[in-house]
């Protein structure tokens, strides 16, 4: 039985989400929590690999269990194991195909900006601390230049490995709300480090130590401008995993 | 000369903010800062005595130091010192006669309600997590009961030992976001656990185990239903305390 889990977790505590030797990451975690319930070794597939400090809204995980237990009632026998900063939010069963990377269709994530002097103990393992002196509307006016099907190779760590640094994204927002501003990427896939390396060079505008037009020119050159900085993990979000509606799914016996 | 401090933390790590022995406390972590900073011992007063695990967005604290530190720059001096669960977001010189707790006018409180089914670790401390079984329209509608000067002998803890449990409500609101529930109460004092007993009268009416005529009745015969239990502190956030303004400010030589 194949089946599919929607996660929330805080990655503060964690090193990221792949599995890692002597490391606690949420796979691992997710893994032993599953060996303490099925007696099974079982693994299990990502559909982003979030990093060190990064967190999870609705992170999308899937395996296969040979167990009797409903898939449905899964959430609930997890998250009696789970530590308290990772938790299933729900579970189901999917149709054999499906796997939580391959078959996703697009992602949502977020990265949360602190617009603040001084540091903040409430957010301070939730958001990018920046200062005040920021210019959010040529932020807002450069936001957009992301939005299309682009290659992003001057938005990707240089130790990707990948066929295509080429992306699309659908969808842009930003939203400030007091002094925080959050900023949202919906696109069908992103590179190593894009979401934070798009947001470093936001930033680096907002600061006006880089123009609208260094992002334009990085997307066509695939070169990126010392200005662009890498933000922090601790600001980034997965907000959402997408996928085509199952067509099989009505056909399972739940 | 007599110093104001703003302050925010993270309660989570906190016995609350009175010293106590063998405690981490967010008054002693502050005495402790002042005492490296100064080489003399410094005591603190808080504007509000917030409970173990209970946050702060603007506590306020009032000292008097005999250094030559300029007030204004004490913040940096004491944030390079203090731990990150706890920072100092504003210092200032104020008149002598000032005093956090006694000079304070009113207060702002603010508690974290989470509308979800099952646990969220983002969350975890920052919010009290109630289910999606809520009336949130009858809690709304309660709301504005405790508006206006009322005895709230039944919303003050048992071991509270003052001479008037009479206080004033100026306002309250409700704000709901997303799976999220923010209730504020501004007031000119607060009896010790009262805002904690609100919100737990506020939930015994959305999740309909009593009703609002149960907490009219409540603060007119100073008893407690049953039903009306008390919050948990990592809901709760001190947002802010509010002091007439100083007369006398301008005659300071910052």
């Amino acid at each position: 039985m194949k089946v599919k889990l929607t996660l929330e977790y805080d990655g503060t505590d964690f090193a990221g989400w792949q599995v890692q030797p002597k490391q606690r990451t949420v796979q691992g975690t997710l893994e032993d929590a599953l060996y303490r319930l099925t007696g099974h070794t079982v693994s299990v597939e990502g559909a982003g690999r979030t990093d060190a400090g990064a967190h999870a809204l609705g992170q999308v995980a899937s395996l296969s269990l040979t167990t009797s237990i409903p898939a449905l009632k899964l959430a609930v026998a997890l998250n009696s194991i789970l530590p308290e900063d990772v938790k299933v939010l729900w579970s189901e069963q999917v149709p054999d195909s499906f796997h939580a990377r391959f078959s996703a269709t697009g992602k949502v994530y977020r990265y949360v900006l602190l617009l603040r002097y001084g540091p903040s103990p409430i957010l301070r393992h939730r958001a990018w601390q920046i200062g005040t002196k920021v210019d959010v509307e040529g932020m807002a006016e450069a936001l957009p230049l992301f939005v299309g099907t682009h290659d992003f190779k001057a938005f990707c760590a240089s130790d990707s490995s990948v066929t295509t640094t080429v992306r699309t994204i659908n969808d842009v927002k930003l939203k400030r709300e007091g002094d925080t501003l959050a900023v949202e990427f919906n696109g069908n896939g992103f590179l190593y480090r894009m979401v934070r390396n798009m947001v470093g060079a936001l930033v680096a505008v907002g600061k006006c130590r880089a123009t609208a037009a260094d992002i334009s020119q990085a997307l066509t050159s695939g070169r990126r401008p010392l200005a662009f900085t890498t933000a922090p993990a601790h600001g980034l979000y997965l907000v959402a995993v997408e996928y085509n509606p199952f067509a099989a799914i009505d056909k399972l016996d739940l």
